[in-house]
């Protein structure tokens, strides 16, 4: 077994679960964050900063990697973790999501999906078989189940038809899965915004008996409410004793709502994203750097924050680096909001911990600015 | 005093001298290379990177800064070094060099330089006088007086009217001095080619006693060769007692070439530029990182380097970061090439203090590749 997840304990105001995932490359506390090194590297992050950020797992994107610089050539490397110099565990995607969101480019079939290259237009050929070869040459700690993501809005017959190939498609790949000693397979719920077709996948998958499940095809452009509510009926569904992960998630609120729904694990390129476009995640609220009123603002990005963008750093001078196009911006914001959510993660653990994560979830809000 | 020389030993083998640079911010051991930090900022790198390899100064523009953001916020900010976290020495330049490499974007005048901003064309003018303002402002360890860096190649008329006037101007920037309890202010001589003008301008300048002495206008499309004729030429005339400064040289072969004739101080832009193109500095020459013969390299940039790059990442990922525009391979180039300088000057440094100089410059070049 590559994997076990142990239960320490639930919050006794939310469906939040305090637990510890159990890898051959250590343990991860969850809830948590997973930063996304979506082509072997978490943008302008050196694998130092990720550790000194109190990173415990990264993901990385199947798709990206197959293309560039391929998975033989990882493989040869020694490994996705030798390659990119990360030691701690690693959560690669199946390559699903980013082969549906190619949209014209690709052609799904029961076999799998055909495709064209982002890069080069070359065409390319992803079954679930293939996207376990992938993964196994990658050498993830955990692989995901290639699925497809359903897009939102999408009618009901769509979705179903959808689902059941997914679970078609897990039944491939769980037999398509050798190298079960060292790496872990999720399943992955779909079903789109239907409660009675997140019951039918739900209960399809762990019949399957998988190590772990996600929660597939939200946050794809859904009112955060109907996030919610489709959580709410999808994560009583799910096994206590195995990590329920919420995929493509990142924002402070979802984080929150997630985990008070009884999800241990996100992942999302939100904070560095919008780290790289000048939007700092703050305990106030979003600060975007280049406006006009942090041009003499001389105090740090977040003054509750101990990070040391916000330790080091001016508002002033972070403006400056943005203006100037100067590439130590991009680092300095991408570290803090990446730190930032880590923190929160942190904070929501202790708050488990402590049974009172609503009363946490509350002041949050008020400082940052959101109404729950 | 803010700054005073002490020579160690001279070199038995060559020109080359062992050095210490006292200043309130610390001691500066010379032949020193000081990694530039043109927008407050050396490109990809924090400071606790700079101190991490040994940078023990650095250079900043006054041109840029003045321009953006501004050389009263920084003022404002507490001074340069705060506003960018840096608590060693600072370097700054006039902004001269910048001025005149604007064309015909800039006037020359007795009085000083209009100039349009390269930024948004709005209309400038900066004078000796403002030169020091703006340095003062900057507070900076080390001010460069105003000079004119003739162009090459450039008529003998020409030079010597350049100089002459370059010398009234250091006149004016002396006067304008006030706070030398903090702040030294350095000598720039010109006198293009011309060894009788380059006589002319040191001995004008040394008359003046300023604390420190540069060697302007080369490296400015000449050839090496000529180039280090007129340094042999030039620093014979240059006090011993006080530091020795080669403006804008920073490939190997002329650090090497310049500390042989007696300097102590460098500057250059080259290894943060190359590696940002890719482009390595290595004990066995130079690497370009996206050749295909890298592709499949999993031995690090150079075998003989021990900064973190080169312990951590292969070629081949090397190559992959660039390959995928990642910003990480432009930081982990920016470190190697700056730490490989740097580490090549405290080998110069102990070349010196075992005169053997000469013989670590041609092993070194039998290995870079470099007919000397």
């Amino acid at each position: 077994m590559a994997l076990t997840y142990e239960l320490i304990k639930e919050c006794k105001q939310s469906g939040a679960r305090l637990g510890k995932i159990h890898t051959k490359r250590g343990v991860i506390e969850t809830p948590i964050f997973m930063p996304v090194g979506t082509q072997a590297t978490v943008k302008t992050m050196t694998p130092e900063e990720l550790i000194e950020i109190e990173s415990q797992i990264i993901l990385s994107n199947t798709y990206h990697l197959y293309l560039r610089p391929g998975h033989h050539l990882i493989d040869r490397a020694g490994g996705l973790h030798k390659f990119m110099n990360w030691n701690k565990p690693i959560l690669t995607d199946s390559g699903g999501f980013q082969v549906f969101s190619l949209g014209d480019l690709r052609k799904i079939s029961e076999e799998g999906v055909e495709f064209r290259s982002h890069l080069d237009g070359s065409k390319h050929f992803i079954s679930p078989e293939k996207a376990i070869e992938i993964q196994t040459s990658l050498g993830s700690d955990i692989m995901m189940v290639f699925d497809e993501c359903a897009p939102y809005p999408a009618d009901e017959t769509y979705v179903k038809n959808s689902l059941e190939r997914t679970t078609r498609w897990a039944i491939r790949c769980k037999e398509a899965h050798k190298n079960f000693e060292n790496q872990s397979l999720f399943g992955i719920i779909q079903g789109g915004m239907y409660p009675n077709l997140r019951k039918q996948s739900a209960e399809a998958l762990i019949e399957l008996d998988f190590p772990g499940y996600a929660v597939g095809g939200l946050s794809v452009g859904e009112p955060k409410p109907l996030m919610y509510e489709v959580l709410e009926h999808t994560t009583p569904l799910m096994p206590k004793n195995k990590p329920r992960y919420l995929m493509g998630v990142g924002s402070p609120d979802c984080l929150l709502e997630g985990v008070i729904r009884g999800i241990d694990m996100f992942d999302c390129v939100l904070p560095t994203r919008i780290a790289r476009n000048g939007t700092a995640m703050t305990s106030q609220g979003k600060v975007v750097i280049k406006n006009a009123k942090h041009t003499e603002d001389f105090q740090g990005l977040d003054p509750e924050c101990s990070c040391n963008t916000c330790k080091n750093y001016s508002k002033a001078y972070l403006r400056h680096l943005f203006k100037s196009n100067e590439v130590l911006g991009l680092r300095l914001l991408s570290y803090h909001n990446l730190y930032f959510l880590l923190q929160l993660m942190k904070n929501i653990r202790e708050a488990i911990h402590e049974d009172r994560l609503l009363d946490y979830r509350d002041n949050f809000f008020e400082k940052y600015g959101y109404n729950a």
